[in-house]
């Protein structure tokens, strides 16, 4: 079975890429004891710690992490009444740590996930990979069979057209899990002890026009490429859903990533994923979500948006609207997720003006 | 660096796969010394060789292998006026034994291909694994971030459509190399010393929608489902381009199994690829079809087949009239290669009769 790293005793990473530039996003409703094992990977960077649930609760971060931290309490402050488009207990709130950011990158990370060993037993520097990926192009117009042309050591095969051999810029990095798997709870259930234990040295782009299940668990962006799609939606209390944050983000940045050209990728770097989740609350909070993302990723798959959109924000209002007028007739919830995702870009371009068209 | 795996002593592989629906298609100018390495897990299976080249040179066979070889006296004789469509002195030749061939699977290898080793030292039975790749279903409509959701210690992960998840059928299983990667002659020029040591232990099924580079080194595909469009077209003596069989084949085979919802896979099993090819003969050969690719492409990744092709046959008859029709005006040669696609067809359906709609 697979363990995660020990990282004790492994030096504090001076070498460490873009302090300045990248921000780590961390949800969570418990003391980060996690972080100490991340020590050595992540103290170099500045977090922001958005706070799920209780707002009197105080989180303890251990000593010698740079932070800043964001309660309930926070949020309704600084967004006033555009606070509606935050979820609330559920880490779907993360996405208010994206909007109140001023870095270029971002990585966000949960509180279960500990530091992977490589196959050869090394400790996996996962946001270093991911700064690996962001940074490299994506090929997202032709498949190239021996993964990530950019990587040392491989390069496109033959037959690889040499016009798309430049690539695009990569938006999106999205990191897998070992140990736990990303299961939905009718897996977790039919398959309660299945683990990942498979280390897939690889790294490749999602083709343009397929859309991919995005995990929030170990992700990392672009912000000044995509950031205003990153939202995860509304989900946990008050809301039919949970659990569909990171997805609904996913379909969004997919389309929109396609529509302007901007790539994705997917595989390294893992993280060890410590602990499933309760499978009886998963499936209460999914099980909507599981028969709605049957008329979802099919709206998803045929959205198609214009040629004036050639902003990201631009994009997620056409979005925003197909959303009104298509999946509304699933149930009301979405005409509110609609609304929300509107509310969102303005909230998004209050907090930041420069970005904003 | 990797080296090939040392087969001496491993015990003949007794519990064979399919032993009885499979031929391995083997084109070559040589005696088949490799196939001493291949021993332990290819002698249980029917070989069928087709010779390349002078029709007056004997190929020797290592003994204990069964097989039945061709050359071009052979095939000359056995297709009469219509052998026209199959290459002379290339490789393409080969796919002569698809068509000859009585088996619901093919296997066609390279005689410069040894057996790999995987990270663990154990030698790889490549053809093994085509057969797992072909036996379990495709996930061609959606991407699963754990690869192979159909392999043991696998799944669909969170946000995957359950109506998906059954899958398609899988029609071509596409394996990769080590040591010599498969780089076209400018790649190769570039970088000589470039060997493939990355073992990437994952199988994935290639998006509907997205064209791939299909190397015919390490292929294996389901004869019954799609074997009339494994043409590999006039490439060698007399033809303006070489080195483009495989790639156009892959092209082909790709659109017609999108639009047959048919899939294909592509990763492991590697091979050990022995000896890179000569970088200056290659680029004379490849020279037209690196800017020939450049409009295929983009041809093929628009091509739309009717609703009325509904078999392979019809399917591919489809696209040489769309190849005379789009593709004529780049270089005369295509319009020679829809007539000889039309040829194929009707070769095939000849040799083949029960599968003729």
């Amino acid at each position: 079975m697979v363990e995660p790293a020990n990282t004790v005793g492994i030096p504090m990473n001076h070498t460490a890429l873009l302090t300045d530039e990248l921000d780590i996003v961390i949800p969570t409703i418990r003391n980060l004891d996690f972080l100490e094992m991340w020590r050595p990977f992540l103290q170099p960077y500045h977090l922001i710690i958005v706070q799920d649930g209780d707002p009197s609760k105080t989180i303890a971060v251990p000593e010698g992490f740079d932070y800043e931290l964001y309660n309930r309490n926070d949020i309704n402050r600084i967004l006033g009444p555009k606070a509606s488009c935050i979820s609330f207990k559920d880490s779907a709130c993360r996405c208010f740590g994206y909007m109140v950011s001023k870095k270029k990158y971002i990585f966000t990370i949960d509180d279960d996930c500990f530091v992977a060993k490589d196959p050869s037993g090394k400790a996996v520097n996962a946001l270093e990979q991911h700064i690996k990926n962001l940074l490299c192009p994506s090929s997202p117009f032709f498949f190239n069979t021996l993964y990530d042309p950019y990587r040392e050591g491989a390069d496109f095969v033959r037959g690889y057209p040499f016009s798309l051999r430049e690539g695009v810029s990569t938006a999106v990095s999205h990191g897998l899990w070992l140990n736990i798997p990303d299961y939905d709870a009718p897996t977790q259930l039919v398959k309660p002890k299945e683990r990942n234990t498979r280390y897939v040295d690889a790294v490749m782009t999602i083709p343009k026009g397929t859309l991919f299940p995005m995990c929030g668990m170990n992700l990392a962006f672009d912000r000044e490429l995509i950031g205003p799609a990153m939202y995860f939606g509304l989900m946990g209390d008050g809301q039919p859903i949970g659990r569909y944050d990171d997805m609904w983000a996913g379909w969004c940045v997919k389309v929109i990533c396609d529509h302007l050209g901007l790539g994705v990728k997917t595989g390294l770097p893992y993280i060890y994923h410590s602990k499933a989740s309760n499978p009886f609350v998963n499936l209460k909070k999914e099980y909507k979500g599981i028969f709605w993302q049957e008329d979802i990723i099919p709206f998803f798959q045929s959205a198609k948006l214009s040629k004036e959109a050639v902003t990201v924000q631009q994009c997620y209002m056409e979005l925003s609207k197909m959303v009104k007028e298509k999946l509304s007739a699933i149930d009301p919830y979405f005409d509110k997720l609609a609304d929300a995702m509107v509310t969102w870009i303005e909230a998004w371009d209050e907090l930041n003006p420069a970005t904003k068209v």
